[in-house]
């Protein structure tokens, strides 16, 4: 029944019976850190398999023809082998390829060092030299990307984000109006935290609109491509290169890819993606910074997953381990919140996230009431630029790392410190326990 | 005899037996790449066999207690066994001690982009809001050290390298009176392309001299400790960590070493070694930019290498293969042209090249020489800021990726050039080839 058609006293009733739930959960004595998108050990144990029989060092020619334990400059954009596999998972040409070490947001922070510095190849200026810079920023969204801005110094602009992605008509007027804008961030296959697909309409949107900064960027991070819950489904993004080509803004996209939560996360290998100028302006300036990434590391990961499919047929196990975390958890949601009227959370097919929005005021005060019931959440206003969410609303529910009876548990344990939340506020008179 | 001796009839009699030479040489359609140096195939096969065995996927849980495969925030230094193993290289704390990615080179670029963005914990305000930025170069020196600067925008103020090391006093007067001077490049161990080792008094001066700037930083790039050539004399240089805390300038030097050369060339780890401030500095700008470098490859690289005693033995077999090649240059170099007052050359004991100095104005003729005589070397003028020495006198020559029958036949034809260069310049009147 709905909350909000509850008289006083039957709000208090209930709010000491969940009170009374969750001092049994306490009584448990649970703890579980759920704050990070990380893969539950069972994943991390099957990927690690595929990996544990290569040996890369005795035959070490591949298709360049080098020897790859050794220094190439030659090499500089990655092997062959890796240029091509990214290649095919992201549908460009390998010449768009730019293979980088073990963290895809190593990649975007330095990309970022690279236009604070020297701008791209479009810009008039460095952008330290800018008066301003600032950059849009769909929310919720990914707080380590709202992190690089804070310490480049970038000021950030929300944009809400819709099911289709971010707002179009709100990123089209701020583009078009402010030449301080540089660009935006986006996670477009099952967004951090939403889990949304973006629309054909919104990819298009963001490859055509006109910009009023000339060396406009857009931040693409490809993350999740593969990632998909449900095999039967198996969706896609339309390809940003294409339509940005289409629209004659070939250089607007920096896409950004790894192996991470494909392969061993934290030694996996990462990749840019991105128009032949852009290309030659990252190598401009890759070529100062190091004679090349692990190659041997690329060997091994292409010799472990020698194309897509293999890629496809991998994810689609450890779909099998982690659907039935996301299945219990939306359950448990909808039986635990259906209809009380004080949530909403996504439904994600993909990606490693629930976002979760409780009645306004109530987020931090929910993950506090987990933490005490031995559940820590991602802390409250991650997803917003600079840690504040001004309606203290979202909650990003990372259900991947649990075991299954773990993460039935940490639902329940969710679900009772929400109601309690709400209904102290509800109750309002300041907190009674 | 001392070509400077000869009359002219006698020099071009000799000119003309060495052009000769030179062409007999050409017929044999030699083709070799000494730019660069790079360990050669036999000492890439030696290591490989030591990684070729080992297996990290299965047991991943180490001295951290936590599984390497995954990420791990609280591990953004690097495993523990990683930051042993340089601690117990560099002779300094655990404390003192961050793990990096494939290269060390790129943490040194790295290093450069934060203080130009940030400056360090020091700094009045970022380096890149600086009127001008200047950086202290011993030459000759590394010129991938060079292309940073260039890349940074950094003015790079060349000082001559004695076989002490830099020239102190000029070191000193240049860096207590100018507050634009930030800081200097250093090879303390068989630099390069010089092989000289610092001396003691050297690294206490350099610890302890007076610096305008309040930030400087000494880029104290150690990457040839452990590669001595002569087993009988493993040579070491002063620790500047220690000396500078003596000196009460614990934050001055940012200590740079790999296991390149090493292990794998490319696809092996580095760390960083400095004060515990400057450890925090840093720690404070690489969260933004990595959850962590690949912990695999570090636990990897401990196992093969699981302490400095283990890298002795194998840098004895190491330098077993690459000895022959340094001694054969050497006693060609004496045999062709000691006498002849025409150039100079070092002797290393260790690190990876020879340092020659010919006659004045005649390094990039000799260079092309070679180049026409299937020789590749470092161009002329990389040892020096901007790519310009300012004599044309120093060449590098890396003895370490021939064969030694190729190492054998290259440095007789280096010599044939050498000799040729400067018997072309001294008959002046141009060139009659």
């Amino acid at each position: 029944m709905d909350y909000k058609k509850m008289d006083k006293e039957r709000l208090i009733e209930e709010k000491e019976s969940v009170f009374r739930k969750i001092n049994e959960f306490k009584a448990l004595g649970i703890k579980l850190n759920m704050s990070r998108g990380i893969p539950n050990p069972r994943v991390i144990d099957i990927t690690a398999k595929k990996f544990s029989g290569i040996d890369v060092y005795t035959s070490r020619i591949h298709k360049d023809n080098a020897d790859l334990g050794t220094y190439n400059q030659s090499l500089l954009a990655g092997i062959r082998e890796a240029r091509e596999f990214f290649a095919e998972i992201l549908d460009v040409g390998i010449e768009n390829i730019i293979i980088g070490g073990n963290s895809s947001l190593n990649l975007m922070f330095d990309m970022f060092s690279q236009l604070m510095l020297h701008g791209n190849f479009e810009s008039e200026r460095p952008w330290c030299r800018e008066d301003r810079v600032k950059f849009l920023c769909p929310v919720p969204g990914y707080d380590r990307h709202f992190a690089i801005c804070e310490y480049m110094g970038i000021d950030m602009i929300s944009v809400p984000m819709t099911e289709q992605g971010p707002d179009m008509d709100a990123v089209e007027s701020l583009a078009c109006s402010d030449s301080s804008i540089k660009g935006i961030w986006c996670v477009p296959m099952y967004s951090n935290p939403d889990g949304c697909i973006y629309s054909e309409n919104t990819v298009r949107r963001l490859a055509a609109m006109k910009t009023a900064a000339a060396d406009f960027r857009i931040f693409w991070d490809n993350a999740y491509s593969m990632h998909h819950l449900f095999e039967n489904e198996e969706k896609c993004v339309l390809n940003i290169l294409e339509e940005c080509m289409k629209a004659g803004n070939p250089s607007r996209p920096y896409i950004f890819s790894s192996t991470s939560k494909i392969s061993m996360p934290g030694s996996g290998i990462s990749a840019i993606a991105a128009s032949t100028d852009n290309v030659r302006d990252i190598l401009s300036r890759m070529k100062y910074q190091t004679i090349g990434y692990d190659k041997m590391n690329m060997i091994r990961h292409t010799i472990a997953f020698p194309d897509r499919a293999s890629v496809s047929r991998h994810m689609k196990k450890i779909a099998d381990i982690l659907r039935p975390n996301f299945e219990v958890t939306i359950s448990t949601l909808e039986r635990e919140l259906g209809g009380l009227g004080i949530a909403g959370w996504s439904c994600p097919s993909g990606g490693y996230f629930i976002s979760f929005n409780a009645m306004e005021g109530c987020a931090s005060r929910i993950i506090g009431l987990c933490a005490e019931a031995g559940v820590v959440l991602t802390p409250a206003g991650s997803t917003f630029p600079y840690g504040v969410d001004p309606l203290d609303s979202n909650i990003r529910i990372a259900p991947t790392y649990p075991s299954y009876d773990e993460m039935k548990m940490a639902a329940e344990i969710f679900c009772a410190c929400v109601k309690y939340a709400v209904l102290e506020k509800m109750t309002a008179g300041g907190r009674d326990d």
